[in-house]
């Protein structure tokens, strides 16, 4: 198997630097659409063959170094009782929304071998397919960023909703995070039981709070579960979205790699976490607009930085966009195993 | 006249601490909704007497001390011949968007006496009611920022199509910077020479850049600006939101004043910025949701760490919701004055 990712997980300086993009499985891709065409974007999440060959696609188009397990970070709020739908072009919508103690009573722990058996059986698929290939990435959304989802009913601007929450009921709030975290924990030991070989857990809105509350509101929770899950012995990678403010605050929740988004280059970003660390990243998706010889300079910046960690996984700082070519993506992916040889 | 908040903009540090918070005239005042409704928002913007009257409503209700010119950032881009139209909870949208040197080419300078008549007109009906009272603030939107509307066509999550514009065809989008940065020149200009007495630029979009790319898609338009204005002889502020990656650059722009948004504490900034800077903000707007002895603990910190500055300006750090009861807002501002004093 090719194993750079994992050998980086674990801290070694590879040659080439391993890399794959968030969002490598979606619409960008013809092969893709294909399927999106057959099926809407749940019943592919839930039909462990569809699941499956989407996650191979960008393995075999692109040449990345790792795949991610294709789903939904949502998935276990509606195993847990919550309402989920997706309006084309609106995002996810939870419905009702969670704000009061008796909508949150409605909802339960979940039994992963009984509530999401698509998900463990996508994976054991994917091992069989993968096994002498690449490894297998499974996923999470963190407990504060479920509850942003749970709490506001969908995507939000303001976070209005959870922060009202968070600040004038903080009881409440806290038997929201107790019980997303419990369910986090048993949906990836699950994950990790079925055959996955490292985990990335997404706190893509952590990023609105402010120090004081991320510590709070979002850490307690994140550091729970790389607790629980420490002794499994996958790697663990933590990504706060917009997170630049929290770096040295991040580090604490015990994960084994770090992910940036782009904003913060690895350079500003090592002289908060120190170099004794290993970062994914971090690549704007939108750069791979540029021109050929542009884009070069941009991904050798980046692999030069990436130097100064223990060692670097290269990614996108966020998914890639629908709107970027393939052959361009297919491009990058090269560039960055020449750039880093 | 009060003018504890053009003393702290040239770095006093004054006792108390000046505040005005950012949206103060806006939605969640019964007193404007009274007002919004009789008229539409544009409409509100271009009727000089309305406009005037929910700029005072803050100053009598609130007890702030210093006012806003009631209006919306991109007033300057329909004045461009941009097509502009709000939709009832869905944001502005500029109509077509602009995505190509024809669509720049329909575009225009502007001549504020002529093209914006009405904001001219409420700055003066402001100068004399409040007098005796506190100082005006103008503002305008800063480039990038305005780009960012004009190019997606209103908001957006992805930033996509600005930044496609900006890494595949650059000298397109300079083209549209030097225009907007021109045109807000002469917009900021006439406010001046209207009477209002500090001005404020508003770069709520540059934070979605890599500090690479905001130096040279956002940095030296702004910087353009400061210095056209600097002569002029009143106080200039350059918030940047969600700019916490960016904020030695920031202070590169020249203005008098930087101001923060809540996430990164003043404390922090102030190890990147240095303490020979008078900064502006940040209380979470949503902390508002704290009962009292708690917003009393978060707003004295956000004032200790002040103390650090040169001078202190407190605000928040992003608008008032229309979620926040009126009273609170009131109490809060009070509070910022007694902890201060």
């Amino acid at each position: 198997m090719r194993d750079i990712f994992l050998r980086a997980c674990k801290g070694e300086k590879t040659t080439p630097v391993p890399v794959w993009f968030m969002r490598q499985a979606g619409r960008y891709l013809p092969e893709y659409q294909e399927i999106r065409g057959k099926a809407d974007f749940l019943t592919m999440c839930k039909t462990p063959e569809l699941a499956a060959e989407v996650t191979l696609q960008p393995v075999d188009i692109l040449g990345v170094d790792a795949a991610i397990l294709f789903s939904d970070i949502l998935i276990p709020l509606e195993a847990m009782g919550a309402g989920l739908s997706f309006k084309e072009g609106k995002g996810p919508i939870i419905s009702p929304p969670v704000r009061s103690r008796k909508e949150l009573e409605r909802l339960h722990t979940i039994e992963p071998e009984r509530d999401v058996p698509f998900v463990l059986e996508t994976i054991k698929i994917l091992r069989k397919e993968l096994s002498e290939r690449v490894p297998l990435i499974g996923f999470a959304g963190a407990p504060f960023t479920m509850a942003t989802y749970l709490i506001e009913g969908g995507t939000t601007k303001s976070f209005v909703n959870i922060k009202k929450m968070l600040f004038s009921d903080p009881a409440l709030f806290r038997s929201v995070m107790e019980l997303i975290t419990e369910v986090t924990i048993s949906y990836l030991s699950a994950q990790i039981e079925a055959g996955v070989q490292a985990i990335q857990l997404f706190d893509t809105w952590a990023g609105v709070l402010t120090r004081h509350d991320f510590r709070d509101a979002a850490l307690v929770y994140a550091r729970r579960i790389f607790n629980a899950l420490r002794t499994r012995g996958v790697p663990m990678i933590y990504f706060v979205y917009d997170g630049g403010h929290l770096l040295d605050l991040t580090r604490l929740a015990g994960s084994d790699v770090i992910g940036l988004d782009w904003r913060t280059d690895i350079e500003t970003a090592l002289k908060v976490l120190g170099k004794d660390v290993v970062v994914q990243g971090n690549l704007d998706p939108c750069l791979l607009f540029l021109e050929e010889e542009r884009l070069r300079d941009r991904i050798s910046e980046i692999i030069q930085q990436g130097l100064g960690a223990k060692a670097h996984i290269f990614n996108l700082g966020h998914g890639v966009l629908p709107e970027i070519p393939p052959e361009k993506v297919r491009l990058a992916i090269e560039m960055i195993h020449e750039l880093s040889s």
